[in-house]
């Protein structure tokens, strides 16, 4: 029998948007995930700072899974659609979301997100996401 | 005297980001642009659609140098927040990210966005931004 | 065969918070709404302009009602969620809110519905919704 | 010299869409705001639960007063924008909104709420709130 874990990380492998992140998936727990890359100049905007698009990127990743770690058997998760407030600028070393399920549904989960930069002097809170999910029949 | 479309462009020239996504600022008005960006296999999701992220980052981009043709001299725009509601599967030859600002105020500038999927039988409704952006001075 | 306005206004006049609110239902159409009420002073904030929740409300019943037209047969419509953008203060004789179906689905309908402050020298756009709404099976 | 709650409490106490919900604000602390109102008939959906927009009325009061908490001498809050998720029916004896500051500035203020209903068997989490505010010069 498939744990959530093991349905977790064999979905995020198959993202390739997460490859190209250089994300990886650092925690996966009941309800929670986290999700994390290192700084690339790659992902920035025009100040240098890492885009908002590419925290973004994590943290939906981030909400969408949690809210797959209580999926019906059967289903598979959807984002029906997220908001981001921007917090500081994406300076770090790396960077990290962190997701938990906020109310689990039947069809509905809604999920929290916070994305942190790491540097030096430790994490910094960068941006946080309200996101709504569904699970829809695997296809 | 620098127009808002040098600004526009320069600006977008040098957000790595959009290079990595391969995008291009096909179009810029006042008070308007439009950002696309051909499919890869190096932008999806675990279904093989384009992540979220990516489209969510053509999105805010957009609205931002939306945001930015109607600024005040001497000013930059910052994302605040952004809302995402994710409307149809990212499949498509290519993506166009067209946003508008809906309100400029001195302060803050509210901007729309849509994302389409470009498709043999024409442009698919896959994404709508609703986003709030700050003018700060620039650095 | 009830119409979809039947279904609408029926639904409308039972909801107790809009006659709280002094609001109308001044138009339905198949995808829109449209509802009225006249400024009141019970219903403002500490500057005596009137209160973004009361805006809301209409913003909300608006969206909700828009997607109801659309409803499958035995279904009804609940909000999952709603993002507001504040554009002017709740300054006016009387105040209309506006949605529409910005995509309609067989189980999630998003909708987007901006309100209008109305004064003697004309309209002003003072806020905007983007909303997400669900279809249940009737109770 | 003028407290923090001291402002609260008398900017709240000048909301008369407040006093129309039945609301009363039970605490002020440093960032945080608690709002509460009893059930009433008035401020119900078509259903007899209580309507989004009540809720979203005290979500959106509790987030700017925990911003006014810790607003500069001299400034007051205004409601940028906000979004709300609606997690559960709005059913119970009285509704009670909690909000604190997730991340202050100079400028902008971000705040998160969650609303409750109060039912014989404890609280219950009925919608959860993301809120932009923006410090500008007092009137």
């Amino acid at each position: 029998m498939e744990s959530y874990e093991q349905r977790v990380r064999q979905s995020f492998s198959s993202q390739e948007m997460m490859k190209t992140l250089g994300a990886e998936m650092s925690e996966v727990r009941s309800g929670a995930t986290e999700i994390r890359f290192p700084y690339a100049a790659s992902l920035t905007q025009q100040h240098g700072y890492v885009h908002a698009g590419a925290v973004t990127s994590i943290l939906d990743s981030a909400c969408g899974y949690a809210a797959l770690t209580l999926a019906p058997a059967g289903s598979e998760v959807l984002s029906v659609e997220f908001k981001v407030n921007l917090l500081a600028p994406g300076v770090g070393e790396s960077f990290v979301a962190r997701a938990q399920v906020k109310r689990a549904g039947k069809t509905i989960t809604v999920c929290a997100g916070d994305a942190f930069a790491v540097r030096p002097e430790g994490e910094k809170l960068i941006a946080t996401m309200l996101a709504t999910m569904i699970y829809v029949p695997a296809e």
